[in-house]
């Protein structure tokens, strides 16, 4: 392969005919992911508890990294450093990082937010810490991921309509910002987060600014955070369209399963998410038929796998039994095995998403296929 | 291969002319390990943190569980039930179980030690258990390793000489009670352990009768208790030479480099120890210079591996910057990645000891070597 000119290219490669769905590939400058993607999270450096060469083998492409924790611990001088986000958590392929927008917002103890930024409470040592766009950016440009986020404002969903006004006009005063202070365009893609809540005139008002700014890829922020699945798809439908055909479109912290493919039907291609590897650590595995709770005393004497046919290393390895034991015994292996399969079982649901698409199937995979049902609602089995 | 028509095969393959090295191999119904070996310890079903993948990928070849924590938790019949203790913790190798007594004896709250067994609360809930030679050898039996222990008591290494002599005759009733006890014979192969402190009397006592009931291997217990090295070395050159030539010889639960060492030149086969990943937990790392401490702020910007030269995942893959902060932060990958080490660098040092002892290079091997001195009381580089 050439070196590459750009820092990102984004091939579309099939458009679904029943629905937005579409096929693509992105190219970075640290290799290629397939679309519709989804990146596992590693907040801290790593993905909780898993050794990279079995990321790489759930089919993984691309992860995800948090600028908020990074900044703080052990700061991005030190990661850069070390040799940048890659060296530092072994991922020698594409990596993406947040702008520390979200976990500020959502995490941090405030003290202020104003037009130049966000000042609050280091959780990790109580120091005050000032957030601005130019920080962030300065930061992400540290950490050298091949995808880095604009600074935005995360409002609360519930927050009045014209604190959503001024929230949203500060944020494309930051996008702006951002641009001007992204060191290193040439190898990482700057993109932008159109916010504005539930409210779709503002949403398409933030999508408008911010294509002016013709960035390489464009971000949905601000769902999943409360405003419900049917909030989630009318912001959905409404604002996707709006974005450049010929640019990816990444859907912040989303989600289920079931929000997934909802987001793919309406055209987005990347996605993050902590519930395959939060849930697991904490015993929940997913499976087609809905999940399962691997500290349930059914599975004691269960000497079949998490999900039989599924190719992870945890199946292939160990019977439910072994796993709950590992729970209880308060062994690492437990958590590590639940985390390893749901990533994969994430992977492949995109791998058949993308599959489905590239057939013209899309349509009847989404609506016969029992996983792309799957939410938070299902019922547990118990 | 043909079928095995006995538990354990010993081959001696070379004796080193210096001392009473040997290099060796065993053979059981799980596959063949490399002697003199070191067996990491999976005490609850995992090497802890560590994938079975990468536990082969460390070179172990064979590796132990402990009876005493799995006969408490999830029990024994259920380890049965999901298929013995192979399947139980994904290993198809070679595994070792010892008989409980040791950490009845070091871990538990005992109650009443009597001719029959030894009754003790469970450390898990607090029940009363009750253990004696017949339990053990039903519990090993039914967990199903290639490789089991008698049930020997395992008196204070300061007990009085009268309480030593008692203890003494109990365990070779013991012993006889295993023998007659274990069912399955022509699959697990059961081995004698020679206690008696570091009264040398005692132990050839030991020895001489142990060896009357013709085992398939010996270990030597009660050593690395707090009798100290010289008290090791002692017991070590005058027992080992009245266990027969033709079977495999462990001393249990040992230890630092240098102790293996020192039993090795004596004629010492196997080892097991907890040092490798207990101390790796704790970010100390083994390297042929002395050990390092992976929190040290030193290695804050390192960008070195653990070791220079180390071919194992976590050297290959990480700095120690990034170990460090894994440390800090708390993730999981922190311990897994130094026991990972620890591991390959004691299973670097037993390969570069039969390589050695093949080569009739031994004595230099471990006059020269920095790695042969390492013991508890090397100074921390700090």
């Amino acid at each position: 392969m050439a070196p590459m000119t750009e820092s990102l290219k984004y091939e579309l490669l099939a458009r679904d005919s029943a629905t937005r769905a579409r096929l693509g590939r992105v190219t970075t400058r640290h290799g290629a992911f397939d679309t519709p993607a989804f990146m596992p999270v590693g907040t801290q450096g790593t993905v909780k508890g898993i050794l990279p060469d079995h990321i790489a083998a759930t089919g993984s492409q691309i992860i995800l990294g948090n600028t908020y924790h990074l900044m703080l611990r052990p700061g991005e001088k030190v990661v850069a450093e070390l040799g940048d986000l890659h060296r530092f958590m072994s991922w020698p392929g594409p990596i993406l990082t947040d702008s520390g927008g979200f976990q500020v917002f959502s995490l941090a103890d405030i003290n202020k937010i104003s037009d130049d930024g966000v000042t609050f409470k280091s959780h990790i040592d109580g120091s005050t810490v000032h957030l601005t766009p130019q920080r962030s950016m300065e930061v992400q440009n540290a950490l050298g991921a091949d995808i880095i986020m604009m600074f935005d404002e995360c409002p609360p969903g519930d927050a009045p309509r014209e604190y959503q006004v001024e929230a949203l006009e500060r944020t494309l005063r930051w996008a702006k910002q951002c641009v001007e202070a992204h060191k290193r365009p040439g190898e990482q893609s700057l993109f932008g987060i159109v916010q504005g809540g539930v409210d779709l005139e503002l949403r398409a008002k933030c999508a408008e600014e911010l294509i002016k700014l013709d960035l390489p890829g464009y971000a949905l922020g601000g769902l999943a955070v409360g405003e419900g699945f049917e909030g989630t798809r009318s912001v959905l439908n409404a604002t996707t369209p709006l974005l450049p055909d010929h640019k990816p479109r990444y859907l912040m912290g989303v989600g289920f399963p079931r929000d997934i493919i909802e987001a793919v039907a309406a055209g987005v291609d990347m996605f993050d998410c902590t519930i395959p590897t939060r849930n697991g650590r904490n015993a929940y595995a997913f499976t087609a038929q809905g999940p399962i709770r691997l500290r349930n005393s059914q599975f004691t004497r269960d000497t079949t796998p998490i999900e039989v046919g599924c190719d992870c290393y945890a199946c292939g390895a160990f019977s439910k039994g072994s796993i709950r034991h590992f729970f209880f015994a308060g062994e690492m292996l437990g958590p590590i095995l639940v985390s390893l399969h749901n990533i994969r079982f994430y992977q492949r649901l995109m791998a058949d998403v993308r599959r489905a698409i590239g057939e013209g199937t899309f349509e009847n995979f989404r609506q016969t296929d029992p996983r792309c049902g799957l939410g938070p609602k299902v019922q547990i089995e118990t």
